[in-house]
């Protein structure tokens, strides 16, 4: 598939998906909102709460793709450190922000401002700030990175909010074909001929388990709706041909 | 936390997890199953179906865990390319390994054993297979890379057959220790000091959002049953008198 000029990574910061405790479900949110707005994500990448594993992969990653959303870390406990090293990957300066502090006095009495809390307003210097509805501590974007919020909630807000300024590519159309219980190992053969004879669309073939049994799916993704439409059509064609000599 | 001496990284291999199509519920499988024996994951990845991309993770993975576990394609499909990266990975040949192929036969007619089926009979030279109780067509294990499927369900019975033959450490124990609706912000303080007098600990604070507001947890882990107890018992005395105090 031609590949877009917009690509992006993620970069889930946090020992608790490490350890399985938290299940994630950051990555299958921003993997659906790159491809609703046209931008190819590339990679993922976990790791745990130690800085320099985080300052390594954030500069690993953000010099390879156009984004880099990091996801955890931006918290107000001793095992947030994600803005810290988000400033030393870029070699800046990290201190309360103005701004930032104006946005946790809107939930937090001037008393209730301690130390730790003031901590979610240490921002890099040079970001931009990204406004969290849910809790008020910001997000930020500095460079191509930008910086969300761990908690599910928190973070689908805040790429409503940032998402809307990023550049984006054409997007991915996708079409779906149901092999249903026609077996993978059944038309793979004539899949790659398909695949072959189009190459500018991708073609996949998913398998899942149902109680009855594999549930195959062909999927289709490319960027030009005639070229995946005409893929689409050869692939329904050659299952349907199989499907009345299997049965 | 000390760090165990067996240390793993997954990488996950697919296009239609970076895409959103699928969300992936393997990393959270192998996570719990890590814990439960004693392995640190240190490292997730996940890349696209592209021999380049997969050979190249493959290669930084192994050489600095002591186990790399792998999901998808291992299909027969033609985006199935795992096997053959692993191949070109370890710089060893991949040919129709006859242990692989009886399996197959125990599921196929040898008369529907086509090319595309027995592509994943393809094993790398010196691989140990691992036996797949749903589908038959076998994971394999070459040097400390473990290759299994990407569908959840067969992931997991090759992670049963292959889970207890892996070197473990001294399993992670941990305690959670719930805060309830008490803010971070106000326990963040006494949490930092908490962490930094026990350090064979690790400390984690993790909100999460409910109907009615946050419910925070701090989870205490180490592999020493007294000083995870001795920490949690100091978590539990400061979150209550931070509850009289805030109540």
């Amino acid at each position: 598939m031609t590949e877009s000029a917009i690509t992006a990574a993620i970069l889930v910061i946090g020992d608790e998906i490490l350890s399985g405790r938290t299940k994630d479900r950051n990555i299958g949110t921003i993997a659906d909102y790159c491809t609703a707005i046209g931008i190819d994500l590339r990679e993922v990448r976990i790791v745990p709460d130690e800085a320099e594993r985080i300052v390594i992969a954030i500069n690993a990653l953000r010099e390879t793709y156009t984004y880099l959303f990091t996801t955890g870390g931006i918290g107000p406990t001793h095992d947030d450190i994600t803005a810290d090293c988000v400033a030393a990957a870029f070699g800046v300066t990290i201190d309360v922000d103005p701004r930032a502090k104006a946005m946790l006095l809107e939930r937090h009495k001037p008393e209730d401002l301690n130390e730790a809390r003031l901590r979610m307003a240490r921002i890099p210097a040079g970001a931009d700030l990204i406004a969290n509805p849910v809790s008020k501590a910001p997000g930020f974007r500095i460079g191509n990175v930008i910086v969300m919020a761990g908690v599910p909630g928190i973070m689908q807000a805040m790429l409503d909010n940032i998402g809307p300024t990023l550049a984006t590519g054409a997007k991915v159309l996708s079409e779906t074909i149901e092999a249903g219980n026609l077996p993978e190992g059944t038309y793979a053969g004539g899949l790659a001929a398909i695949a072959k004879a189009h190459a500018t669309v991708s073609i996949g073939s998913y398998p899942s388990m149902t109680p009855n049994g594999f549930a195959n799916r062909v999927v289709v993704r490319g960027r030009d709706a005639e070229a995946v439409a005409r893929a689409r059509d050869d692939v329904s064609a050659m299952l349907e041909g199989l499907r009345g000599a299997h049965a």
